[in-house]
C-alpha cells in the first residue's frame, strides 16, 4: 500500500511555512515563503497553493499520496466550515480558505488556530508523542494553549477550549487589563509581554536591578539577569511561573492531562522558569492530579504548528 | 429487535437504590433496599444482586434485555478494573466489585465514582439531554463534578477529571485548609459545609444577622434567611457563589462545554444562588466562553445516580 502524507500550512503574517510529514508525524520536507499580506487573501491563497504544489513536487511523494493539507491561522475561525472570521495579523475579515484551497488544489482542506495546531503537533511528532491526552500552553507574545483528548484536538462549543491565556488568575488587587476585556488574564503576567512590562514597572520605579541599564528590555533579558542572580528579576520570573502553574493546577482537575507542555519563545528559559512553575502546580492542585503528570519543553520549536496543522487531517 | 435496559445502582452508605433505564435513559422502575455496611462488602455484594434481580423479575422486562449494568460509588476506584481501592463511607477498601458482580449477575459490571456517575445521569436523562458536551457541579456535603465529552464520562489520567472542588479559587489571605490537604479549594467555601461554616464564623464574630437565633445553622438556614434580606446571609450566598462562578470561568476556557448543570442539596437554594454565579462566571471569562452557554439546575434530584449508573454501559 502506498504510504500516506500529510500537508501543513502554518500561515503567518510575514511568511508561509509549508511542510510534509509521514504518517508518524515526522516532518519529511519543508518550504518557506513569503505571505505577501499587503496583496489581500486571493493572492494569499494562491501563495499557498503554489507553495503547496512546489513542496509536494520536490519531494520524494506523489501528489497522489497526500491525504489531505491543514492550515494554522492566528485569529476567530469557524472551523467546522474553514473559515476565517477575523484575523487581525492578515487583516483579514470573512475568508473561505477551506472551501478556496478545496478549488484549487483537489484535496480535504482544514484549518484551525495557531495555538491548537502547535498543541497537535507537539502531540502528533514532538514531546508529546505516544500521549494521548495532554494540554500545551504556548508562551509568546500572548499565552496559547491547547487541549488534545483522545490524540485529537478538543474545540468545545465555542472553539474556545484550551484559551488558557485567558484565564483568571491574578488577585482583584494586583490585576491589569488584558487585550480580551477581562482583567487578571494569565497573559497579562506570563507572556513576554507580560514580562516585559514587568520589567519596564521595576525600572520605572527605580528599583535596584541589572535592567535599568537596558534601554529596550526583552523577555530573554529579564531571564538572564534572573541566571545571574538579579533579585528583581528573579521576582517577575517567579512570578510569572506562579500564575501559570497556578492555572495549571485548575487545568489539572479540569480534564487532568497526562502531560503539559510548555512551548513558545518564553519557554525556552529553562529550569528557571520550569522549576517555580512545577512547585506551584504541585503546592496547588490534589496529589493525585499532578502524580506522575510531567511538565516538559516543547521539542518541535517552529516546527510545531505546520507538523501540527499536518496533523489535522489525521484519522 | 428486542429493547435493551440498562440497570444502574446507587450505592449509599445507608441505602442501596437500584434503577431501571430504557435506551432514552427515562427511569422506569426503581427499587431500594438497606446497604447493611456493617455486614462488610460480600453481604452488600449480596444484596446488590438480589436488589438488580428483583428489580428486573417485577419489571415488564426480560433478564435476557440488560445490556449492562452500571454502579455509583463514592471513594477512589480503580475504574477499569472495577475495583474500589478506598471508599470511606462504606469502610471498604479493595474490593473487586466488577469481577464479584459480573460472577454474581452475569452482565457487564462498570463501576464509576457517584459525582460523575451524577454529571452522566443528568447528561444522558436529564438537564443536559441532548447536549454532548457538558459539565456538572454536585454542590452537596462536598463539591463534585463531572466532565462530559461527547456524552461519556471524561476520566483523564488518574480519574482527576471533573474534580471541581479541588480547584483552588481562595486567595491566600481568605483560604482555610481543605480535607484533600490542600488550601483555598472551592469546596472549603461553596459546599453545604463552607456555607454552615461561614454561617457560624458569622454568629461566633457577634454579626448582626438573624442566624445567631438558630442553634444548628443548615446551609438551608443562610439560604432562608438571605431570601428574607439578612445581610451577613446575603454576603455568605454571594461569597459561595462567586468561587462557583469563578471556577466555572476556569473550567470554560478549559473545556469550553456547551452547558454547566448544578445539583445536590445546595443548588436547590435557586435563582438566589444561580445568578451570582452567573454574573461571576460572565465578568471572569471571555464572552466566546459564555456566550450561548446556559447555567441550569439540574432536573432529576437524587435519581441523577441511578440514571447515571445505569448510563455507564451505553455503547
Amino acid at each position: 500500500m502506498t504510504q500516506r502524507i500529510y500537508v501543513g500550512v502554518d500561515l503567518g503574517g510575514t511568511s508561509i511555512k509549508v511542510g510534509l510529514c509521514d504518517e508518524e508525524g515526522k516532518l519529511v520536507q519543508t518550504f518557506e515563503g513569503p505571505t505577501g499580506t499587503e496583496h489581500g487573501p486571493d493572492y494569499v491563497l494562491d501563495r499557498i497553493e503554489e507553495y503547496v504544489r512546489k513542496l509536494v513536487s520536490d519531494s520524494a511523494y506523489e501528489w497522489e499520496q497526500v491525504a489531505g493539507i491543514g492550515a494554522g491561522i492566528a485569529g476567530f475561525l469557524d472551523i467546522p466550515n474553514g473559515f476565517v472570521e477575523l484575523s487581525p495579523n492578515l487583516g483579514w475579515r470573512n475568508v473561505a480558505v477551506k472551501k478556496t484551497l478545496e478549488e484549487k488544489l483537489g484535496k480535504t482542506v482544514t484549518i484551525d488556530n495557531d495555538a491548537n495546531v502547535a498543541a497537535l503537533g507537539e502531540a502528533w511528532g514532538g514531546a508529546g508523542r505516544g500521549i494521548a491526552n495532554l494540554v500545551c500552553y504556548t508562551l509568546g507574545t500572548g499565552v496559547g494553549g491547547g487541549i488534545i483528548i483522545n490524540g485529537k484536538i478538543y474545540q468545545g462549543y465555542n472553539g474556545m477550549a484550551g484559551e488558557l491565556g485567558h484565564m483568571s488568575v491574578v488577585p482583584d488587587v494586583e490585576a491589569i487589563a488584558c487585550n480580551c476585556g477581562q482583567t487578571g488574564c494569565l497573559e497579562t503576567v506570563s507572556s513576554a509581554t507580560g514580562i516585559v512590562r514587568m520589567g519596564n514597572d521595576a525600572k520605572e520605579r527605580g528599583d535596584r536591578t541589572s535592567l535599568a541599564l537596558i534601554d529596550t528590555i526583552t523577555a530573554k533579558d529579564v531571564f538572564d539577569a534572573a541566571k545571574a542572580g538579579d533579585e528583581v528579576s528573579t521576582r517577575i520570573v517567579n512570578r510569572a511561573a506562579f500564575y501559570i502553574g497556578k492555572s495549571m493546577a485548575a487545568v489539572a482537575i479540569t480534564v487532568n492531562p497526562q502531560r503539559f507542555i510548555l512551548g513558545g519563545g518564553v519557554s525556552r528559559a529553562g529550569e528557571i522558569l520550569f522549576n517555580p512553575i512545577r512547585e506551584t502546580f504541585h503546592k496547588l492542585a490534589p496529589e493525585r492530579a499532578y502524580s506522575g503528570v510531567e511538565v516538559v519543553p516543547a521539542t518541535l520549536g517552529n516546527d510545531a504548528g505546520v507538523v501540527g496543522a499536518a496533523g489535522l487531517n489525521l484519522r
